[in-house]
């Protein structure tokens, strides 16, 4: 399996910075770019651009509920309606910013509680397929990786929308192929363990779960996180491990 | 000379209305569309396109500063990087939303204190020309029709950007073509001196300032507004007389 | 049972209006003023406060939710923590205006999907207990009145809070004492069934619900509406029936 | 000459660390919070109060205009209505907030462009001024100590409103006695000449201006600034020397 690494980037707002962008972008494939409503304003996204630019990383918009304060953490009851509008104004502008620059937007990954909204509820997933396919340049929709693939998959051929599957280097699942809950112990691996899951997700396809179930994910890029200069050795590594 | 009528339209928000845009856009040539940051939202920006669309009106993106509290009312002192930034953010996101309802966005004209800054400080006006030049798809940019139209018109051609000059049916000029002062009486028309405003406009090209001078202005597009059904019948008499 | 009417108010914000306050006030006991969180701005607040003041209606605090585009009435997964701060932020900024005028807070209403959410689920409800009880100036808390009165009350006395209980004047009831869903007929009553369930609530302290129960309900104050100028009518003879 | 140190803390936002508040706490007298309009929010503002109670230190509230993309740094041309209710609005709010936490709010400093502004338009400070002296809770203003001392006590008189004036330690001045603009070189002491400044101002009332002038300053405090491990190594060495 040969898999790319995204990272959620551009998430400083106005005076406050937040992330390690230019030492996290020479690692990674694919940049999430706040766009706005939970982080980033247009500065920037201009400068976020423009590091992917030089990096030659792929772009990807990274809309959210519009929630500056809860950084987009915060689950809210929007209508299809209101799911559909933001998701398409955010992809437009980070889309029209990005063209400035000679750039396209390549896809769309939902951030936070929206991506979790999106993955529990199906009426959120179909109002955000249909945000991102009836978007007039076709991006692709990420999804995380889960024993529920084929479905989504078969949800997305409706909608003529591609999709990318994403696991997460740094979490533990659960057996049911979700993410095992911050809550609980163990959630967050070491980075033995990471590097661990990330090598047999390439090698094997699949990963170990909490209980020491092997689960087969169907991958096509690895979220990656760095916030610090130990997250950003975690990337390096990672990244050697999938150029392998 | 041939004018067209336009309007700044879309400037709901949220639960709030503003504005009477159904009984508007049958008369008008140009929706200039609120885009979030002075009013406006992602749905509202929708629906006003959609209504846009449904009269054949031509859609224009109306930038402000970031300030919803103040209406975009208020002069803000943002740097060159900032104003470009805002103004290609907003148009970006309009010109999106305008795609995938199979619309383009044909011009841009900076809402309420971004346009009277830009008209009175050279270097906004610059920072202005620069954002919107180099947007990706080109608009054209709203100056007010004013005495300086030849030393605009230069700028522009710097930035190989196209104009549009407007006057305003309703509002008494001075006699240095700027707007008379809303503090001053007789600084919007009644609606008899309007029609006759746009009249003479029309017919010979010009305008009598407040103090009884013939000016001379070129002029592209006339600016209405029609925030009550006096103001929507006034709208539609200036519509007959440019018809004519 | 001697019944005081409450409507929301200030709920203005920026350049757009909102309700007819200056024709609702002069009907009412108690304002329910918006803080600047789903509406309401400073400016807003004072000259609401004013109004208030002119016609001695008793002033209340009406924070919400973060959501100004949303008007308050999206559920938020806020914690604990942010229900609390976000509550005593907005009862202290209106209640530091009110002590400029020379008034004083006397209650807080929670507005919208807050209000919703806190009769809802246990854990709202505590946190929001919490904030008005362990606010300086202890002011009373509404809530809505339901069979669950007696609860409501236990749990306040832990706290040591004032309760008051409100119904709602143009709402049909269900038969567990909630207000019927507004997707489902006959949600919001008449003006006749309305008048009818004020009289029937002042005389006899009950509600027939939508299956022609009979409830009791245990209410200090009536909540209303005036959006129009048939609901000032209506607000005008519900005060005429209290006043009976 | 007896001088306190005060400094602007509480300016996260959300998810956004910004400062070194709880290694500055400890070195200063006085800590200017914000009030969420700049920056801050409900939950900073709870922390920040906490962290001054512990310390003993005492609590200012830190107005802004709302910019908090711009961190209040840009001047906006507001209203004097505007500028008068929004510094109300935010004082009430902290007030509310410390009264919760036992403590009092007493004084006020303008943040950024507000205070920038206060110090160069005389119309901007007499709001300010009006802002502060109405409310109920009478606290101080903080102004910058200038030559112009005297005028500005006068006009605090006529409002019944008590001063505290503020030097800058880290600050070169020209010779009217305001801050050098940061444009020009020298506009920030080396750490060398900051503790000198600080040293010949509580030793002789003075300080030395760009081009070696002796000016003389009525100073109630001296503002200090703790972004980094330096900076909080200068402010304990600048409170040993106010302490001596």
């Amino acid at each position: 399996m040969s898999l790319t690494l995204n990272c959620d980037l551009g998430e400083s707002f106005g005076s406050w910075k937040m992330g390690m962008d230019e030492a996290v972008m020479p690692h990674i494939h694919q940049a999430n770019i706040a766009c706005g409503f939970h982080a980033g304003d247009a500065i920037i996204m201009q400068s976020t651009l423009k590091l992917a630019k030089e990096h030659g990383v792929t772009v990807g918009a990274h809309p959210a509920y519009p929630d500056l304060q809860g950084f987009g953490r915060r689950s809210m009851k929007c209508s299809r309606t209101e799911i559909i509008a933001y998701i398409q104004y955010q992809v437009s502008a980070i889309e029209g910013m990005a063209k400035n620059a000679g750039m396209i937007v390549d896809y769309v990954k939902p951030h936070g509680a929206l991506y979790n909204d999106m993955m529990a509820q199906d009426e959120v997933r179909d109002a955000v397929m249909e945000a991102v396919s009836s978007h007039h340049s076709k991006p692709a929709l990420v999804l995380q990786a889960t024993p529920e693939h084929d479905q989504h998959l078969a949800e997305a051929e409706k909608y003529g929308l591609k999709l990318y599957f994403e696991a997460f280097a740094d979490r533990c699942y659960d057996d049911d192929g979700k993410l095992l809950s911050r809550a609980k112990a163990g959630a967050v691996h070491t980075k033995e363990k990471m590097i661990a899951q990330v090598k047999q997700l390439c090698e094997q396809g699949t990963i170990t779960t909490v209980s020491g179930k092997t689960l087969t994910l169907q991958v096509d890029t690895l979220c990656v996180h760095g916030d610090n200069d130990a997250g950003i050795q975690a990337i390096s590594e990672i990244r050697a491990l999938v150029d392998a």
